[in-house]
């Protein structure tokens, strides 16, 4: 069985949505990554921090996912990480109300020594050199390490950021963010020059308007399933990633053609994660729910062409 | 062999993009989706207006390309439609210097009596009354009438514009406009408001991000070819329409199975559009280059899923 190691926030989340808001609720990188990665049956750790006010219950949730949490620091004296923000209407954009880092300013990641010979590293969205920090703690090379970042870190840690980037086989990044970190509009070319800092394989994230997978020359484009409402967007990218290494490492396959498949997965599980608020579908959510919906995919997406 | 009546303007656009800028050079819905429709082995006849100051050579080309000119109506003492722009860096949004209606302000569209049996009709983009004439003038009920449209007509026709709607099978139409004509952000909820206004089926074209297909409770999105470089974006959609509606009139086949395959050749006729300024690589482009490029699609968008 693949073990899989995610680094990433264990958070409070408090969301605002035209639909409507919750008071602080489960939330965190490593949490969404960890939700869709539980969907295959891998052995995977989070590796995160949180204060003394962080429920047990949450903590309860993500064990009975099996997912390891010896690898999540409790803080007693501590305050977890609280993000809250609003959505606008078209629900791709948001304004962040408050950020307190709490517990997270001072987070020295620690992989539990059963997993530092991990085969499969997930970098969920945190500071660069706590990402490189997980990295340095591993016994072996990993098969596959994915990185996903943010505008913020182009901004405050670039070289910092370059560093980790230097260091990966995949990195998952949005549209905007490719464009700002390469200064091309291009995604071709951005992803070019995205190769060129290191990562074999770039995974451009487009929201509503689904994933682009670009390796060497190849490119593979998975729509999103076109959805009659989003609820809430939150957390949609992080269990993209965890959908895509969940997969890759339970099949231990990292062809172009299985990250085609692992690219189809984060999608599909994405979209059962924006249909309520926060991580509340993805903690109930069936294996058969997936199948059906994969099948959705491949009616959305599959053609046969005649030359006429 | 399918015989196909295109209405739209035939015209004059000047265009600026971060690349360069162009005199007054060939252009026109009519002629966009003509060039497209051209590709496939059918009858097609163009029903539009232009004026004397209209070059002969223009003409020429759309002959060359077997479109029958007949119903395009030479006014000696008018002048052409002439539309002039400038794209901003994104290219996906571009402002209007100048908009000259000219000829096509007392535009009557004629039918040549010759194709007023067609099976096909493209009503290009004009304002819904010209459309609704041509429709009128049909002897009988077309196999399948696609319309094109646009925000201009939502906001200063939009009761002609409903009547057309209300008489078509197909509608296209992009994004923003899908949501501005039904209120709705969501384009599955807007497209089953359309349904309801009369077409059966709808096409959103999403420019960068392909188009979706819907027809009751099916849904196909086909993505964009991610592209280097958008040079001229310039009748991207009036190319996306004819080579939809050109394969359709070529099969003879208007199945929701053989539209797939329709917007797909659509998408990729678009995809080399934008290659060039105006119709210069419409003009030019070979058979072996699109059959090239349609495996491209299929590379691009196709996958096998195994369940994990």
């Amino acid at each position: 069985m693949s073990k899989l190691v995610i680094v990433g926030t264990v958070a409070f989340d408090a969301i605002e949505t035209p639909f409507g808001k919750t008071d602080k609720i489960l939330g965190g990188a490593a949490t969404f990554i960890g939700l869709a990665a539980s969907q295959f049956d891998i052995d995977a750790a989070a590796v995160s921090v949180v204060g003394g006010d962080f429920p047990q219950d949450y903590l309860n949730i993500l064990q009975q996912k099996n997912i390891n949490i010896s690898g999540i620091e409790i803080v007693k004296e501590g305050k977890t990480f609280f993000w809250s923000g609003r959505y606008h209407n078209d629900m791709n954009t948001r304004d962040t109300i408050t950020t307190e880092l709490n517990t997270l300013a001072d987070f020295n990641p620690v992989v539990p020594s059963a997993y530092k010979n991990a085969d499969y590293v997930m970098l969920g969205n945190l500071h660069p050199l706590v990402q490189l920090s997980v990295l340095e703690q591993m016994e072996n090379k990993p098969k596959l390490v994915v990185l996903d970042t943010m505008n913020f870190w182009m901004d405050n840690a670039l070289e910092d950021l370059h560093d980790v980037i230097g260091k990966v086989d995949v990195i998952t990044i949005n549209d905007e963010e490719a464009r700002q970190l390469t200064g091309q509009h291009s995604l071709v070319v951005a992803a070019r020059k995205i190769h060129e800092m290191g990562p074999k394989y770039v995974v451009i994230k487009k929201g509503e308007h689904g994933a682009l997978l670009f390796h060497d020359d190849n490119v593979f484009y998975a729509p999103a399933l076109p959805l009659e409402e989003v609820f809430d967007p939150t957390g949609a990218g992080d269990t993209f990633a965890g959908g895509f290494i969940g997969f890759l490492a339970k099949t231990d396959d990292i062809s172009f053609n299985n990250m085609k498949q692992a690219v189809i997965y984060g999608s599909t599980l994405a979209s059962f994660c924006v249909e309520k608020f926060g991580t509340e579908r993805m903690q109930q959510l069936s294996k058969n729910e997936i199948f059906k919906r994969l099948q959705e995919f491949k009616q959305l997406t599959q053609f046969d062409i005649e030359l006429a």
